[in-house]
């Protein structure tokens, strides 16, 4: 790195960026699970980026390279939607991908590893998940259980470098902090709440903001998704201050993403390059 | 008209209107997108109709006739909902066709004027989605970006009474004024906030709701929708002196939507004739 | 029963269920309706549970033999995933039915019919959908008018008793108050407010928390049950309080699910022996 990426550096960044979502809006299609739409959808919205739920495979060629970025979530993954995630992945657009409970299944576990070669700009997960992909472990040796994380994200780092070397990706592993790596540096953001793991789809709203993050700008993946997921967590900072419980605290959040202005974000994010 | 249609004149029917939805609990069949679902049936279920979302074709033929409307989005086409879709739409229900995002692809085009064809009573979309349908524009020479509107509802005027004329549907565009047109008469609607937008799927719900108040009361699909379009209008117009982003106006539009009382929605709503 | 169940021991009982919910964390795969699966899912999460929204045919059997238990519910069925609820319901896990809206179809029915002959641990409806399921009636001689009650829960207690006896699993049948029986001890649960009827999939929700109650504790499906209808209906009672409309009533049942403490259980829930 020329300059000096210090928490300041950091601050700018992540504001510059989200400026660039709301002003470009970018268009970024969603493939994702049934349970998520509704948060993802809104959440995206929230913070300046148009959202498309757009599935069918019929769409695909019309449509995916119009979008900005795409985002691909298997937390419901069925096998008539595993042809759209392909082909809207091999459309040419930067793509996200999160591998929700992807040690769920042998079956879930294969449609991973193939979408993983399709070169996604970004995989973020909890550390089991990452951990699994990157064992390409099969479900009878996995410790899965549910899609929440049962591993510390810190556990999950060297598997998360390894993962970014093979595959291309920058890696997301998220936890009480999250750790972004491509596979050389790594960063650190430590932004959120733990209430937040008692909102359902909080992990695939945040991924959908790391692919709006790209759309607006692909140049640099590694800060996009580090600004992304901070600027998620410190949303969530926001809200709890008024939050009384997941649900209001899931209201406020997105409230707060909405809301947020430059000297929030600039003072407020919490990224650090841990090595 | 026989009678002078004031500013008053709406009021009265608009609340008459919500009145007969809370009265007959009009079962509305909801066949709509997966990111509409929770805030279309909500926001149905609020206004005192009785949603069904039922997109099973083996049950349309026990289930339809017995509806009282029948609601169609498109939002998240898939090709094994267009035929269940299309038998929903010729089981001799008034129907209204949601065209969200006709333009995504040519696909998906083909399906709405496939769609439009079986008549429905009443289109809702912005006006991109109207311009895009009148002209029934392919994908290529379209200026689509999403399911959000480019375009103002205003310039959509001519193309909404046309494809009016040419459906037999009352058209209805969105925008920060609503124009509701059965292609002679044109009406607006002028309730709602901006922030509206800001809330993923709000046409889509509105447009279920335009259903139940048809349901209610079929004998005139024009004051049916002008009424449900100011309602929900008025509602988020309520919701937003106690909002403080996109998450929290949602909710209090869905609470004010539920807590309408004559006074309010007499004096509140604003549609006026046109032309 | 060897001790007397009195509303004390009751309120000790459901305290010492949650309890163990929130200890356990039981995995509880869903295959349930696209309108209730956000709601479904963030209830389970407040109340201590770990949700797993999957209905993969392919998964089924790497992953439910590893649940607690598996909650189906019929309220959007397609043909196609009626192969994935028989063969999760098959499973050799402890399972819970939601007919909802039974009588819509012959098709839904006969769907309900073999889901039932696979015995479920429990099944819960309204009165309608018990009496329905209870006397196998089709859907032309039926009185069904959409997913709500029409019939008070009363009136489906004899049926309730006879579909116990017949299916061999617990019937819970939710109204004003709640009855619950194994075909010969007849529960009442009475707690609950009648706005929770205006928020759209609280049926579905509190079903998906019977779910992961017998999940927790296998060994007496009827205390679970009844347990899990009043804590769902005591946290109602709870946001009531700070409610609105449907909406904040929503949020803040979720809210108060996740809050609740030993002395507000115990003392709050209303469950009695009727027979």
């Amino acid at each position: 790195m020329d300059e000096e990426r210090t928490e300041a550096w950091w601050g700018r960044r992540a504001w510059a960026l989200l400026s660039a979502v709301r002003e470009r809006a970018p268009l970024v299609q969603c493939i994702t699970n049934l349970v998520s739409m509704d948060i993802a959808a809104n959440a995206l919205t929230a913070a300046g980026a148009s959202p498309a739920m757009l599935h069918c495979l019929r769409e695909i060629p019309d449509f995916t390279p119009r979008c900005d970025a795409v985002y691909i979530n298997v937390g419901t993954l069925s096998e008539d939607w595993l042809p759209s995630m392909r082909a809207a992945a091999s459309a040419g657009r930067p793509w996200v991908l999160d591998p929700v409970a992807v040690a769920a299944s042998g079956f879930r576990m294969e449609a991973c590893l193939q979408l993983l070669a399709l070169r996604p700009a970004v995989v973020r997960g909890n550390a089991s998940e990452i951990l699994a992909l990157a064992s390409s472990s099969d479900s009878s040796s996995s410790s899965f259980k549910g899609v929440d994380s049962s591993h510390d994200s810190g556990e999950a780092l060297q598997a998360s470098k390894a993962l970014a070397r093979s595959s291309g990706a920058v890696v997301a592993v998220s936890g009480a902090v999250d750790f972004i790596t491509d596979g050389e540096q790594v960063v650190s953001a430590s932004n959120g709440v733990a209430l937040m793991q008692k909102i359902t789809a909080t992990g695939c709203a945040v991924t959908a903001l790391i692919a709006a993050f790209v759309g607006a700008d692909p140049s640099d993946a590694l800060a996009a998704t580090a600004c992304a997921l901070a600027i998620f967590g410190l949303a969530g900072e926001i809200g709890m201050e008024s939050a009384k419980g997941p649900a209001s605290l899931r209201m406020h959040l997105i409230d707060a993403l909405y809301g947020l202005d430059e000297q929030t974000v600039t003072s407020g994010v919490k990224i650090a390059l841990v090595l």
